[in-house]
């Protein structure tokens, strides 16, 4: 299923998903400290207290890509470090201290920096976190921003990719799709409504939708055991304004930050319940997990079934 | 002393001295958890454990800045690796947990990319820290590597830039200059010096040499209180042999990734003599710490003195 790549093979040959599997046979399974390694939305550490994991993760910024030049720096620095946020509030995490690299041009303006770091901050300060360090490096052309975040969680609250249960109900906060039209820039990573399910409910499985639905939802079935699947149903996708009607919008832009994940159907009444009159934000039940040999299935409105196949934002196969 | 930057300054009008004040400015002094914020080697954050503190830092390494094209991936990782864990060394502690965020042209080779990995493996395990994450992203033009290092310090032995007293000695490891002939990609991080000195002796202040004895120097007063000086004397400061007999090679060029600090002069011998039981390493006595309105001073052969100022490499003052 996965053959080893050609000896010449380029970056883009393998995408990112062949990437990270060829990285991970270098680096090897996690030891000792590590509960877990690559391949989640964060690491997981066993620190000095048992009672609770360290959460470590972090992901590049980079102009051209994730931003435009024009875009405004306070956004840029905000969306920086609410990518990082995402990924503790997949793991059901709190966020603590953030560093962070920047790649500037010789002729940027000081200001400039500052706006950007400006808006990291207001980001972490939202979330409870301190910016406790970072360093600075010239570059020719595309600047770059690298957030690296250390969060905690309670052991027993810990979210992961890999809990997912056959008949499980898996559901999905906010609205999907059109998040480059602006939201990219100005999300709301959702560290308030993951820390609230986590401590209210037994959630299996979590992950942040970065790359797209069906990009994470091939990664939520990754990292379940073999024989489970997931099934959606198309007319159930909460499609965002912003994504004009589009399905495949929905399905596939990325970006989107919302959560993703999967609970015993019992507790799904009273999950919305009490959701509803907790936040604003929309919850969404959009399929099932099932005993499969396909891993992600969506179900038409006739009932017609496809294989979902991961076509989310892949920064080497795409152009 | 530091006066405002013009409203368009640009980031080369500051330089990376400049552009770290104004940061520091923008996210305010450190609280609560954080021991040292923005401006040491490591950020210093209490955890759980009464005993010890958490390290935290990152460091950029970018194609054309730090490495060349043609170099060896293996290298080029080993690097990216090792300056993070100089940083670790600088603070006393012992490195835990790494995570890597690396922008890749798509038209990379996935082997040139495995063997990175297999460089920042290497130096990680040697010095018994493990990768437990990351993220890749494309760019366009030039790459980059992004290492995070979280590290652990005894409280007792934890060493920072500030704690010079008048009077110390300030030691120097290794020989210096030159490093760009080849050791740049090479180095041994001074992680087992570091620990056997925060072990053995009181060291009162650490910094590791990254870019350049003056500029080094700079940010050890800097950090220190005010009315301390430093006086080095040029005839002491050991020469490597890649500086081909240049002081100014050795005052300037950076990259050395030795260890500078200052201790009690009363422990000089023994530190010596001990010293030179565990390491083949050279260890040299280049100073003094001094009550002075004159930050660094260099003393000729001659006697003569002269203030010497920070000329080491800055990314954005120089091109």
């Amino acid at each position: 299923m996965n053959p080893t790549p050609k000896k010449n093979a380029r970056v883009r040959d393998l995408g990112e998903f062949g990437l990270i599997r060829e990285l991970r046979s270098v680096i090897g399974p996690p030891r000792g400290s590590v509960v877990v390694g690559i391949g989640d939305d964060c690491a997981v550490l066993r620190g000095d207290d048992p009672d609770k994991y360290l959460l470590y993760t972090c992901d590049p910024v980079v102009e051209g890509v994730h931003y435009r030049r024009s875009d405004q720096p306070r956004q840029v620095g905000w969306k920086a470090m609410a990518r990082n946020l995402s990924d503790i509030a997949a793991m059901g995490g709190v966020p603590r201290w953030a560093v962070v690299s920047i790649g500037l041009r010789r002729d940027t303006r000081a200001r400039w920096v500052k706006e950007l770091y400006a808006g990291l901050r207001a980001a972490a300060r939202k979330f409870g976190c301190q910016i406790v360090g970072g360093d600075t490096t010239q570059v020719k052309h595309e600047q770059f921003v690298v957030v690296t975040l250390i969060g905690e969680v309670e052991r027993s609250r810990m979210t992961s990719r890999s809990g997912a249960k056959v008949g499980d109900s898996i559901l999905v906060t906010g609205k999907l799709g059109g998040s480059r039209r602006g939201k990219h820039l100005t999300f709301t990573p959702r560290i308030n409504e993951a820390r609230w399910l986590v401590g209210n409910f037994p959630v299996h499985a979590m992950i942040d939708l970065s790359d797209g639905l069906s990009s994470d939802l091939q990664r939520l079935v990754e990292a379940s055991r073999p024989g489970i699947g997931f099934e959606i149903h198309a007319a159930e996708i909460p499609i965002a304004r912003a994504a004009r009607g589009s399905l495949a919008a929905a399905l596939h832009d990325g970006e989107d930050f919302e959560l993703l994940f999967t609970i015993d159907p019992r507790h799904v009444t009273a999950l919305r319940k009490q959701w509803a009159r907790t936040f604003t934000l929309e919850l969404t039940e959009i399929g099932r997990v099932v005993r499969s040999r396909e891993q992600v299935t969506i179900i038409g409105a006739d009932g017609s079934r496809k294989p979902l196949a991961p076509a989310g934002y892949d920064h080497f196969a795409t152009s």
